[in-house]
């Protein structure tokens, strides 16, 4: 890890800022991918957002309820938010390392592109094991990252 | 961007440690704040937790149930999990790639006014469209400066 | 916050890198941990999930529930999310204001041996009020280091 502020202006950042932003904004999709079926299934779960539909006072205690389809966007955002952050956390780090261009970019390829799968796997949904094994694919890689993370920073 | 150590001592790097730090402390309150309302309305999610306040053994079974209020607090904090992480990657990066000092700022407070903004809609609550329109500016504003990051560091 | 561009290659980021990929590490094991509670008390929470486990169609669907044992863990995790995200936001804004090696490495092995100890209290479980202690002594850590970093940077 010596000279890591000539790391900072790298093929290897460059291309970690551009796979780390294509993620987050797949992320960033399933916020209004959730309000889209909360409000075409007419299912809130604040009595509040009841009156951005348009019904009766009675009508509206009934609206404050559990769809499925919601149910399921919500739990491959939270599968995000479990999977995705600590690749950007460990991969910032990885980028830091000085990793040769082509390994980081096969790390940073597969990552995305098997939470491009997982999410398709969650929503259509597709069979399993599709999704478990776009999922384990993501696992390794961020793990394979924080092999060389820990190996090349150690310091307790 | 060129010359990304030179960015990290900017006045744009201290903004952005400023209002991430600041707008990381407000997320970190909800937790207090989910123990607090626990514990005032005697809802746990775990029967180890009802020792916590005084009851009989034959209390504490019924202790263990959900509530309103703490449920409110509770899908606040997933909330910002959701769009304040996204806010400080994105942010990182586009700190770096040296975006003008006014533009950078406006964003950083458009995004911190906003998440305030929010979480008060959430919690007061206020009717709506004023969490959404919250909720929907926050969205926006992460979303220009990843226009700015993929823009300036492409490569795939 | 003066040369920062010096702080990225010093001791304090080297620890800083180790703690955080340990912490989050930790957290990914999460994932799995979830999946092998899901599996073995057989409670999932999408119908095409269920094909993992050999049964009938009859039986299939009754497998769509949810189990005390699953949820602990989900909850273990979402907690984990919580705390540990802004420990690494705040912790790495922390490591490039120049804090003293002592001081960090201080501030880094209490917040991690406090996460491993919530762990263990969580699942275990252990009585009260083990976990709160664990979980409290972690958010003064990160409030701690986040005072740090906003009375150094301090940029509105």
């Amino acid at each position: 890890m010596v000279a890591l502020t000539h790391m900072i202006d790298s093929e290897v950042f460059l291309a970690f800022s551009t796979y780390t932003t294509i993620v987050i904004l797949k992320m960033m999709v399933m916020s209004p991918m959730t309000s889209y079926f909360r409000l075409t299934r007419k299912a809130f779960s604040n009595l509040e957002d009841t009156s951005l539909t348009p019904s009766t006072d009675e009508e509206q205690k009934k609206l404050v309820r559990v769809d499925p389809d919601v149910e399921r966007v919500r739990r491959c955002h939270l599968n995000d938010l479990e999977n995705i952050i600590p690749f950007v956390v460990v991969g910032l780090l990885y980028s830091l390392t000085g990793p040769e261009l082509s390994s980081a970019l096969l790390h940073f390829r597969v990552f995305v592109g098997s939470r491009l799968c997982h999410t398709l796997a969650y929503l259509l949904p597709l069979p399993q094991p599709s999704r478990a094994v776009a999922w384990t694919t993501g696992l390794i890689t961020t793990s394979s990252m924080a092999y060389r993370v820990i190996r090349t920073t150690f310091y307790l």
